[in-house]
């Protein structure tokens, strides 16, 4: 496919006329072709009244008819083959073992998110029989979950795949029922062009209206913000610093008609190294957990920024581990410039804090863009008291908080900010630790995992990639996994409705065969 | 019980240092006794703090010993017998019999929602088993779901037992695990402090810890805002007008960790007079309208404030009807005189618009703060340009809207703000208009009913008492209806945790024998 540096606006491709970009290749410092046109206000309206015009239509689909749209836009997406996850290596540095892994995880979201549809339980079908003879009688009342209309998704630079055009926020919204309108990501332009042609396609080849999807480029932060403020836009998925995401939330409330968004944010992910476990297997911990740190360049939103563990000779074996691992490891090229800047200017901070030691650090890059993996160290009174140390540097760099007994453990963890992840190593000797820690835990996070590492999040029915701000600006959901659908939707009831004017999931003989609450009974029949 | 003027906080009864306030009889004007007195900032911390230290070990209750709770909270209520119902007539001249039926209400409610806890649904249990041979292998995940922490509830002045100390907020909140602190109304001071003194012995009587509930008093606004403002709270459950709302709203962004606020705040709830079904029993339509519109003295949030209907002899029949009741019908004495004050300033407002009637017009009040129904008419081209004919008046007042056609009509439904309900009125012959309409109804409001009048509001399992904004701050919620608890809960995942240290809801073998999501599939297995 010719790359054209349009955007996608319904069926047609628009040449912008504002600012124009091109990806930078950050391996390299070279610019890739083509130029991309950025657009403005009156393109963001167009996409916005066709997504509109589309609402109505869209949402009255079937279950099936969505459901199968989702997987001809997985289709689509691995048809694009080799020619995709070589233009994403190109604008990211990510490796193409990682690209091609994503390219499943993301073909995987759509066919989960068509499952989901299908199984309709999304609807949230409830039905109270009317009680003629009750006084007052009880009227006939019906509930379902309809989409809220049209969506906002923000492409996110450090998922180029499965958090950006075709990704899990698109891919939730699309099936809840919601038209989407994307901002493409400036960091990955092409790779954008290439899944958007897809979906355009898809829209096509499955006779949906043309104002399903669009996408929207531009370098600067005005398209973004005009898409929040339109008032056809009902929701805004998210995924990127907290600084953007506040400016979105900012944009939204400010509205007319405030609207939700789901910003996922900022995280520092604190893993915990209970004493059993540290003195059983810290080596093998420290060089784990190092994986953990570097992996992607530490460009995950879940990766392990803080550590927390008693002081002991087996923290000192896993610092000395901890330390020896981290140098020994290369610099690796991040995603974009302005990433990399801002890694070293937030190391470069935390290397000013008083009491904050460095014992460990990777080697020096040779290329552009590259950032050395840093180790930090400080006490847990230093680190109550500072809160610097409390915020994401995104990228390799971890801090460890050294605690002098399961109470200081304790007390740091109730002055944490909200996270996503908790990570617990704890061993058979550790469980009456853990056990106090739990509760405080699940108060601060979305995840909590045992003798793992925070990196990795599978895209499954009981997954939650949420949790308290800033990790995200709405902690009741999630953005991974099935349950992101709820997100999109809101209820409406039916009272005394007629029969052949009901929708569906809420008639007489279920004919979409759901489970429903009936008079608080859930069942099938 | 002789009441005190005292607020709940926790285990004690403290009488507040500030501003001192008394109810007012409105049907009288007459001060009612005892003296109340305000408290300050720091007894909202004192409250808050309780809530905080409670959380851990109410939110560990079992679920049955949460519902035993709800339910002797509604023993109690029910145990205050005509003193409950007196002071409450007293402060807010409501009839007896509409108390008393409110009272069923509210006892009904918390019943609902011990039933809801019982039932487990709310906890939304999914399980993903662990899947060691795929590459990479899936860790073994389980979701369920746990209350926010504490909330702060603002007692409502049109509903002083269903929508105030113990209303739906509290009651869902409360259900969901949620320690609550009450902001009670100033206007039933009494009715408060009744109410409130059941749940604090409630507490002590089912062995929970004191902050479980409390309740702070004020007359002005410092005191909601301080509350709303604690960094202990983490959602807000208000009724209210829209400035009140947006006003809490404001104050819960700007906290350093913004929370939600469920602000159910304004609606004028159309309903639409189809040509069959005027045609046909216009009058009997007329006749019931009236009688919704000034039920309660108009103080409801479902009250028909909007009629949409198209030109023609049935329509002038159904206007004639409708003024001829409207002309018959009583002043009746409002809830406070500032609700009052407000309901003479909108209609004075809404005289002042040009090419705005006023064909009918109820009796002249006899007492003081007595509000006279109010009929307007203007056309729909006239109602499209002018948007102070889109605001709430809070009262027995209604604006009816003349179509020339359907087209217009549909017209007219798109540029409406977000409402509580729509009602149609439809005969047969009138279905395929219905047809159309229902889809642009279903954008707008969270409550679509037919044949019948919005007032009154069935607390079940499939009530929406929700909408999209201004009609609630939060479209994606309901605060009347089992759906209600849904509200105070969000979702936390455990990632290969140890059996042990499991929660019930996601252990293995099902102790709570809840329905839950295993691998996809709901079951009780």
């Amino acid at each position: 496919m010719t790359l054209t540096g349009e955007m996608l606006i319904g069926a047609t491709a628009v040449r912008g006329t504002e600012d124009t970009f091109q990806a930078i290749n950050p391996a390299t410092g070279e610019t890739l072709a083509p130029t991309f046109h950025g657009g403005n206000a009156a393109d963001v309206d167009r996409a916005c009244q066709l997504a509109e015009a589309a609402f109505d239509t869209y949402r009255a689909t079937t279950p099936e008819q969505r459901a199968r749209f989702l997987e001809s836009i997985a289709e689509g997406i691995e048809a694009l083959g080799d020619e995709l996850v070589q233009r994403a290596h190109a604008e990211t540095a990510l490796p193409i073992a990682r690209l091609q892994g994503e390219r499943g995880r993301t073909a995987g979201q759509l066919r989960l998110f068509a499952r989901v549809v299908r199984d309709g339980r999304w609807q949230d079908a409830t039905l109270d029989s009317a009680l003629p003879e009750r006084t007052p009688p009880r009227p006939d009342l019906r509930m379902q979950n309809i989409p809220v209309g049209p969506v906002a998704v923000f492409g996110a630079s450090n998922f180029p795949l499965a958090f950006s055009v075709a990704g899990g926020d698109t891919a939730s919204a699309l099936a809840a029922g919601c038209p989407v309108v994307v901002k493409a990501h400036p960091a990955h332009p092409g790779t954008s062009e290439l899944v958007g042609r897809v979906i355009q396609k898809a829209v096509a080849d499955n006779g949906l209206p043309e104002g399903v999807f669009s996408i929207v480029m531009g370098a600067g932060i005005a398209i973004g913000t005009a898409l929040v403020a339109h008032p056809v836009i009902q929701a805004v998925g998210f995924t990127g610093s907290r600084t953007g995401g506040m400016a979105l939330v900012k944009v939204a409330n400010e509205r007319p008609q405030p609207i939700p968004v789901y910003a996922e944010m900022s995280s520092i992910n604190p893993v915990y190294l209970l004493p059993e476990a540290l003195a059983a297997r810290g080596e093998a911990i420290a060089r784990d957990l190092v994986e953990s740190l570097v992996m992607g360049v530490g460009q995950f939103c879940t990766n392990p920024g803080l550590l927390l563990a008693i002081e002991g000779p087996a923290l000192d074996a896993f610092r000395a581990a901890a330390v020896a691992a981290v140098s020994a490891k290369a610099a690796g090229t991040m995603l974009t410039p302005g990433i990399h800047q801002a890694f070293e200017r937030g190391v470069a901070q935390l290397s000013a804090v008083e009491g904050l030691t460095r014992p460990g650090c990777g080697l020096a890059g040779t290329g552009p863009n590259q950032a050395r993996p840093a180790f930090f160290e400080t006490t847990a009174e230093r680190f109550i008291a500072d809160h610097r140390m409390h915020a994401e540097v995104f990228g390799p760099s971890t801090v460890l908080v050294t605690c002098r007994d399961v109470d200081t453990l304790l007390a740091v963890t109730r002055i944490l900010e909200g996270q996503l992840t908790a990570t617990v190593q704890a061993d058979a000797g550790d469980q009456a630790v853990a056990a106090r820690l739990l509760p405080a835990l699940e108060r601060k996070v979305g995840r909590v995992l045992f003798n793992g590492y925070p990196t990795g999040v599978e895209v499954s029915f009981a997954m939650v990639h949420g949790g308290p701000f800033p990790a995200t600006s709405d902690t009741r959901t999630t953005s991974v996994g099935a349950s992101a659908i709820d997100r999109f939707l809101r209820p409406v009831c039916y009272q005394n409705v007629p029969a052949a004017l009901l929708p569906a999931a809420v008639q007489d003989g279920n004919p979409l065969n759901l489970w429903r609450l009936k008079d608080g009974e859930l069942g099938r029949a």
